[in-house]
């Protein structure tokens, strides 16, 4: 987020001396009484003017969105709402929901699941990609860099950050903000990085499976580059995003399960509406 | 979330006999190997045509939003996004940052700081509205059942729900969301009930102080009650709506102290951007 | 842990004028430069004199146990320590630890999965003999007021609090904290009723299957209740007890699992050390 | 946990093919009906023959401990069970249970204030002793040793973990500890190593404050390394060991304090018992 604190002085960054009768500081909401400002402007305000998601941006980066990086940013969020009840993450709410806890104890311990392996492959596909483009500011193609970086990995016996689905090949999320970015013209440098990486990739595969594709987390990780965004922020959308998703199968199982069963993952199936096209006013 | 069941046999629910090699079941996310449906839409579809409230909505009630709900989601969702430095859960959050935890952990720690008093009154306001509609649909005026339930709650010492706020003897919040459900033409009787019953405290109040105003607990639980929802899928809305701003609480904290300080919460001053308008495209 | 403020006054609880300097309180611990004192003990002298089961009860309740309450403190944490690897308190931080969160994540997500339908049962099972006891002091015999209470449960359809079990037709536990209160001599009232209460069960009932056994919760809640415990203090205890077993199952979760997988809980199987004894000294 | 897991086989760890019928498995605890074993010992049985500690132990080591180890783990237990009602983790904890919420939500947001700098002490502790006796181990003497893995300490500009206190400059626990060490005879090359850094630092001392004392976190993590016990082990040791502490916090938070209070952790006064003596019997 440090981008955000442009308009506004951080003094305990800078190493300035803190008088003792000082205070510590915020700059994200100002409370008054009968205002509410984030990050400037009236709460009321921003009410029916901007989104949900494009005031999320606002309070993480302290400035209003374009519209075209609002839609992306819209994207991103929608990108991840939900992915079915069998992520573990999912499963630790769905447990605790079991018991009888209430909504926020599951919500809670779901986010508790958003781990090493799970949620975090967005910050190490930023600094993956950030290696490459290193390489590409002094002097190295795109290709020769994204050789170089995948070689790393390889050596490392490492996975490659943003690469690879357990359930999809080619991930259609990936596809669409891809998609989306090239649109709204804010691909840059990163998603040139990651498009070389998977040519890499494709180029070295051999063999029946197909080659890694780029996953939800790698287009994320890019886009987001693309954008100036921190990593750190980047994770904190991650976080956001999957609240719903985490929100709606606890309350599910409340609804739907008795309390106290035994949830194996496996042995679910989906009876919800079948597949169905948005109405047309929304295309 | 009963409500979005309707396309979807729930048969466990029904006391139908469970054979043996039967499967639990789930409505709200369908996953097959490169595809994900959301409430049967291809989640690729869904992003960049539905925002992220629109999708909340879809997901938490299994059909998209008419325009006018959209924008109302969208303004609810807004409306509790952040409320600065000191709830509790948000200190409980920063209590949690300044530890070093990482940012899911702080995140957890805030939410489950939405307790008995704080972010629970949306439940009780909608059923203290509904209690007031029961004497209305029994031939009551509006004013009579104001004036009846306003005395129950006196009568046993209770808070009067969706009424009164610590900081805002008028909060703009609420009036607001109010100004948008008649804008968009969804008020219904609950808005009409929590109308009356402001008119009945105002016209009891004697004193200096003002008297007590409907606060965004109110608005939003006659908003939603109007609008249909669930008492369990408000809840789920308020807690969706505060993670944004727990985050970008937290994530300050990482950002701008030093670690395992002792946090003051009337200590501290706002350093954001002073008041400002949105820019004239967005009104 | 009302009865810990007896030696202290709480003067926010008596509706004294607080002055605008004062202070907020708290007896647990004192903190001073180079000392430590837990209850007004210092904490070096506690280490290696109370066990942790006796400096537990020390905190909560504010002095030191008799040795003979001392024990029945000790068997009664370990009699929650663990129940295997499918509560779904357990398989909330199974499923925590899989996506390779800190061990502090996994531990907090179980905690939350002591909902309504599980651990909240002492503080039911405490109110539901005391219900019994307010009946034997106003006369009656406790099998009269056992039978009384029973009744209300099967008229309320509602299951008898700290009677029967998922997997035990006799709870081990609940016999041997029973055996233990009558050799320590703290047998009360609150036995004698749980007994009346298991006699009334066992007289009503017909049929193949075995009649309700008194199980863990109720035993604790009779001890709890015949040693002056407050409620919340048992639900502590609870709390407290069952941590260990959930930081181990995580632990070994994260020792012998691969990362990232799908945990059903039927499928396991227990490979441990075959029935053993105690090492002659314990007894 | 390595340890516990001698007596029983781990082959999914030795990469064996495992059969598609196959189960995982875990070794902690066997329910059977009626029948609990805590690592092969009936858990009746178990209950007032071990203490809450030693069965800690016995669960997370997988064996029980001798008499010596037994009150040295009782010890270490205690010696973190609470330190008053500043620690951020703590007030992570009053900060929930200000809201209302369940005891067992306020404990889980404590734990998770156990963060990268609160609690993480012991296992980067272990790691740094063990550094010094790698050089040890390779003819170094340990006052060389000591020198030379402060002297990284120093350039790395990083603190020495497991020394330095913010209140006190001698630690009255970690004193406490050694000395039971080494009465009890468990005093190994661990101890002697973090001896060995405190003389170093002593000596390099100059100035008015005194020299950086070892703390609480380096005094266990000598021990436990003394003790054999993986790092792992020893930070599940510390969140077993201050849940007690948490709950009585957050306990107190709502006996004594009024709801949704704004609490300034500097504010505060201690109104327990003054100073006193355990009595006779325990000494």
């Amino acid at each position: 987020m440090k981008s955000t604190t442009s308009t506004a002085p951080a003094p305990e960054r800078r190493g300035q001396k803190r008088a003792p009768d000082d205070k510590w500081r915020t700059a994200l909401t100002c409370i008054a009484p009968n205002k509410i400002l984030l990050r400037g402007y009236p709460l009321d305000e921003v009410m029916g003017r901007l989104t949900f998601g494009e005031s999320i941006y606002l309070l993480l980066l302290g400035e209003c969105p374009s519209p075209g990086i609002g839609r992306l940013m819209e994207a991103m969020l929608v990108s991840y709402i939900d992915h079915g009840a069998t992520p573990p993450s999912t499963l630790a709410a769905r447990n605790t929901a079991t018991t009888g806890a209430p909504l926020r104890a599951c919500v809670a311990a779901g986010i508790l699941g958003f781990g090493r392996y799970y949620g975090g492959d967005i910050e190490s596909s930023m600094e993956f990609l950030d290696s490459g483009l290193d390489l590409v500011r002094k002097g190295t193609s795109y290709r020769d860099a994204a050789a170089e970086i995948v070689e790393r990995c390889r050596t490392a016996g490492e996975a490659i950050p943003g690469f690879g689905h357990r359930f999809h090949t080619r991930d259609p999320r990936a596809a669409r903000l891809f998609q989306m970015a090239l649109e709204l013209e804010v691909e840059g440098e990163h998603v040139q990085m990651i498009r070389a990486v998977e040519m890499t990739i494709a180029a070295n595969h051999t063999g029946d499976v197909p080659a890694l594709p780029v996953n939800i987390d790698g287009a994320i990780a890019a886009v987001c580059g693309d954008l100036g965004m921190p990593p750190a922020v980047a994770n904190a959308l991650f976080i956001i995003s999957r609240v719903p998703g985490i929100a709606a199968q606890a309350q599910e199982e409340r609804d739907r399960q008795r309390p106290m069963r035994q949830i194996d993952p496996k042995d679910h199936v989906y009876d919800g509406p079948f597949e169905r096209r948005l109405p047309e006013r929304r295309k």
